[in-house]
């Protein structure tokens, strides 16, 4: 097993550090929501203060329901026996890779944590290219080729995993592409891991949803959770929805010996946010606006500077590619950003990318203010571009983009500290 | 890797069935403190219910400065940059299993998720018997012979675990003891983990404490927790003491992508507990009393009853050994109470102990009353022993161990479900 640091969270500590020692830095390198929590959630997580007990591994009875009337409402009858509840959908996601067993499939690029977990599992992944424009999903056609390859080599591959809509892309598979992924599953019977935890953040309703859920029930696991769509990040709770009792059961096999459980009183407020009353409805639409609207003044930011990118359909993600210029890698590149313009951005490196092609990560959610009050300005404003915050972080953006245009530095020699920790010496 | 259904689990849920039957169960199976939250903790929770940013993976600054000063109080100056905080001790516990990787050395019994995380991550336990009336230490004098034999088969043992004090024991392993395995940890250069989240139930000052850290400071990794002392369990909270800057960085690597951190609230007033203010000091204090109180009139019961049983020194565990009577296995043993006397104890089958060894974990903490009112006039009381319901579960306690001395019935065929969960099949 190979133990890393994470480069989102050496990037992310970096970054921090120019910030503290004053530096005028454009965080767009962090995935997190940006936004306060609602008050009827401060309220709701007061009222259970008095919540102490383990509980169940599975997550609060009333959780789990509310969680299964979240999915029922979109199409898709849950079962609460089959909605187990973790500590966020990132530990979900671990207990699953070895619940599952196996190699797993995943899309190139995904967010930074999948290959990593399946490392620490000692699985291996297969990074598959997901389609143009359809970042999230492994190119179903070349799935088959990819698997039966690996198979033939003694590999036991048992799932494939998608990302609806994607992070680092920001871009939503469309509803052939999901039943072609999901055919392919099948004909290779894969277990789907399908991460939704963007899904109430598609920006526009006229996009569509298809969940590999609605197509292929019997081996679709869906994960969520409410770190995104009501920036409860820092709480700490995600959902898995599971296609069987047996998977289920040995989900809370492992969930059991690892975490036990999420905090007691944060499942409280989260039970009442998944029965989704109207003032949370309203925050997350809220919300939807925003991120949907800074996201797309930042994709028009990199068109006019003639980058070449996907028009963002969900979350708050945009993946650039500045192919032709002149950097021998993608954490070079981000290097010069940040060092030459205080622009902090993720390397596509760090989601599984060819290093020496020159796509970044850029996310947009931390524009939106560093204060609550800032924070709740934007949301409620009827056009956030003209708070002066955030038209001011955008013009930051477009001079250092302006001038990656005009300069053709060599690339420099990396100075950066090494992301591999030294093992311990006891 | 092996996923099974924990027998703590399936145990639990089998005595909660009952329960919900309407059967009167004595539940001496669970380790839960058993005891209401402190109001201050409540209003530090609600008063942190603002924060809802994830935070650094260590843990927020405020808490791992003051668990630095919990454990510099105690004698160990710590640095708050060596100390990582994590969703409970068990996933430090874990995670640490992956940062230090190889093969580990657990004392025989113990807890039960020590040896099921080892095998989730593909480790092999080394199971070394504690010396009598010392649970919680692998013998000193074995460990080095179970080591050099192991490692003469090929096997990378790295590591060693104590439990200060002991569940499933309830004892304190001694001064010469904790001296005498840190000895034979340096000589074979082995990292200590010293779980001492039970270390403020100790009873009785006059105890004393020694932990590994004192002596072999340079190769101790400490967990611990609210979970016990402040009945914080179901708050998902925990810290470890890390020996070392490469420890910590292997460890902070598998946090950031298993668990991130713990709810942010909760880290907010778990920094306020670790700061010891009176009134929290004094909640310990009562607990203590009230633990070590009820676990002596349990241990006295049973000796009453002619068992075998150490006398608790810390936490709320006994661990008697009811050799002679006729049954096959502690399991056995353990389903007659239940099925016979809804006694629910926990056998020492579980904790890795000889399943033919009539041994079971007695757990006292559910005594206390199922109500917060109950359970508050119990930590009020003068003498808990004279509340009602605690008197009347040491007589149904009674009652059933009488039975046990006297009939002498032969083992029942096993009739519950299998521990081990199906694997999916997609």
């Amino acid at each position: 097993m190979n133990v890393t640091l994470s480069a989102t969270l050496a990037a992310n500590e970096d970054i921090e550090r120019r910030r503290l020692a004053g530096e005028r830095v454009l965080h767009l390198a962090f995935g997190e929501a940006g936004l306060p929590v609602h008050p009827a959630l401060r309220e709701r997580l007061a009222a259970a203060s008095g919540h102490n007990g383990y509980g169940p591994v599975a997550g609060a009875p009333a959780l789990r329901e509310a969680a299964s009337g979240y999915w029922s409402r979109r199409g898709l009858p849950t079962d609460p026996e089959l909605v187990v509840c973790g500590p966020g959908s990132k530990p979900l996601l671990y207990g699953l890779l070895l619940a599952v067993g196996g190699d797993i499939v995943l899309p190139m690029p995904s967010w930074v944590s999948y290959a990593a977990q399946a490392d620490l599992v000692g699985a291996r992944s297969l990074l598959v290219p997901a389609p143009d424009g359809e970042g999230g999903v492994p190119d179903p056609e070349r799935v088959a080729a990819a698997v039966t390859h690996a198979r033939a080599q003694g590999r036991d591959v048992r799932s494939l995993l998608v990302t609806l809509p994607d992070n680092p892309s920001g871009t939503l598979a469309g509803a052939s592409t999901i039943r072609r992924i999901a055919e392919v599953a099948r004909e290779l019977d894969l277990t789907i891991i399908s991460d939704e935890i963007y899904r109430d953040l598609v920006h526009s309703p006229a996009t569509g949803f298809l969940s590999p859920a609605d197509v292929a029930p019997e081996r679709t696991v869906i994960t969520s959770g409410l770190s995104k769509s009501l920036a409860l990040g820092g709480w700490r709770i995600g959902v898995a929805r599971l296609p069987s009792a047996g998977l289920r059961d040995r989900l809370l096999a492992v969930a059991s010996e690892i975490w036990s459980s999420p905090a007691a009183p944060v499942q409280q407020a989260a039970a009442y946010a998944y029965t989704e009353p109207p003032e949370l409805v309203e925050r997350i639409g809220e919300s939807r606006r925003l991120h949907g609207t800074v996201a797309r003044a930042v994709h028009e930011r990199l068109v006019r500077a003639g980058v070449r990118v996907d028009a963002p359909q969900g979350g708050f993600y945009l993946y650039p590619d500045f192919t032709g210029l002149d950097f021998a890698s993608s954490a070079d590149l981000s290097a010069y950003l940040l060092d030459r313009h205080g622009v902090g951005v993720l390397p596509g490196h760090a989601f599984g990318d060819d290093p020496a092609a020159l796509r970044t990560r850029v996310a947009t959610s931390l524009l939106y203010g560093e204060t609550t009050r800032r924070r709740l300005a934007a949301l409620g404003a009827s056009d956030p571009l003209e708070l002066p915050w955030i038209s001011a972080s955008l013009d930051h953006l477009s001079e250092a983009l302006a001038d990656l245009r005009t300069t053709r530095r060599p690339p420099r020699p990396q100075v950066r500290a090494p992301l591999v920790a030294a093992p311990t010496t006891g």
